[in-house]
């Protein structure tokens, strides 16, 4: 049944090292145009993207996500959640009301959305050209300097870059939860020692790929890697960055 | 440059009804891992995707979301964001802390990415095999009863739907924004009048696109449906449900 759609899709690998060809303006525009065709709640459109082309704000925005292919890549994009441009083209007092009821959580998750969407279509395009791509959610390591790096007004705030280019390495694909731990039908799984079966069979799976990888192979489980990461608090800054540019607030 | 999936993509139109044709099991099965394909925030794949096959369920969602498509397609999708696998395998004093971690606007938008980027993979693949689809935002209408419908413990809530079908509609390709209102260079455009001559340049194209469009052809523009959209308070609920869930807490 796979088309070739099918087969990108399945055969994404983030790919974190690129050769030296550039991407060109053509390229860009194709992806672009990509990532608009996506759908959008409400036809509202809620995000924009940046491309990095001045060498001086790559290698920040590297430093800031602390990934060396942030810098050497083909193309770099960052993408924005953006309800601000329903305050253009209004008077100040109805500006004020869009204001307020753009405020809430719904809003907040409307622009989210649409720019993930439209994301992913940029990646599975640069994917069928050939090109690798990374998601790049380290930015939010200091998300109030990529704001200001990018001038950011309000209503706007970078969610995630994406690295694209010509891939200079073959990394392999990366093993993912079984099916049933993932899809269920007409309720969540009410049966928590089942999923936990689940996550057993991938731990072994996933044991097996990173003992054999051709890189950076190590001993490691995916429940060991989640209690790593998560028994500290990350990027607690998010919250009050993300109020303070009006998402999120009531 | 175009190949055949930056075709599918480009061609996309949601499609809001459907032939009798039912989806077979190999064919969500394809679906469903297309989707886990996507990219995942530090490996998380924070999301779980359920499949509503029970007719009385189909109809209690469609009565909430107020589309009848919602009940007749070839199948319907629910995205959920998901952090509580995540408390999985842990003991008591463990997860204590991870539960903490996890309430901050970070993770919020962790899973909600990583929700929307297999849902917009499951999109792509679905058109690649000629299926249409289209997502539920609606459903957040009645989120809480949603929840209820499918049974969703602490850490996990329903993002979107979406219907997926044979499409029985042909409708015509609903336009974008120009790029330039969307894409820019290395900053966030500073001249609103610039944005403003980009959306006047699309309400006019697509006044036109509404005026001749063979099924519901009115006379309306861009900015006087977002107006129209945004002069009331919508979804206010989904904030205290966000939290009531843990999600967005702090």
């Amino acid at each position: 049944m796979n088309n070739q759609t099918i087969e990108t899709i399945l055969n994404h690998k983030s790919i974190r090292k690129y050769t030296n060809e550039p991407i060109t303006k053509e390229q860009i525009h194709t992806i672009v145009q990509a990532a608009q065709q996506a759908s959008t709640s409400s036809y509202y459109q809620a995000y924009n993207i940046i491309g990095i082309t001045d060498p001086t704000i790559k290698k920040e925005l590297s430093l800031i996500s602390g990934q060396s292919y942030v810098e050497n890549n083909g193309h770099l994009f960052i993408f924005c959640a953006n309800l601000n441009r329903f305050l253009l083209k209004t008077d100040e007092s109805f500006k004020e009301k869009i204001t307020e009821n753009l405020m809430n959580t719904e809003h907040f998750l409307v622009a989210t959305i649409d720019a993930s969407l439209a994301a992913q279509n940029a990646a599975i395009a640069a994917e069928s050209m050939g090109l690798g791509i990374c998601y790049i959610g380290s930015l939010r390591n200091n998300i109030a300097k990529v704001d200001q790096l990018l001038n950011l007004p309000p209503f706007v705030i970078p969610l995630f870059g994406m690295t694209i280019g010509y891939p200079d390495q073959e990394p392999e694909r990366k093993p993912r939860l079984p099916i049933e731990a993932v899809y269920s039908e007409n309720s969540y799984p009410q049966n928590n020692e089942e999923t936990e079966k689940y996550i057993d069979e991938f731990n072994e799976i996933l044991g097996a790929y990173y003992e054999n990888r051709t890189e950076n192979n190590r001993s490691d489980t995916w429940t060991d890697q989640l209690h790593r990461k998560l028994s500290k608090p990350v990027r607690e800054d998010v919250t009050t960055y993300v109020k303070s540019k009006g998402f999120n607030k009531k």
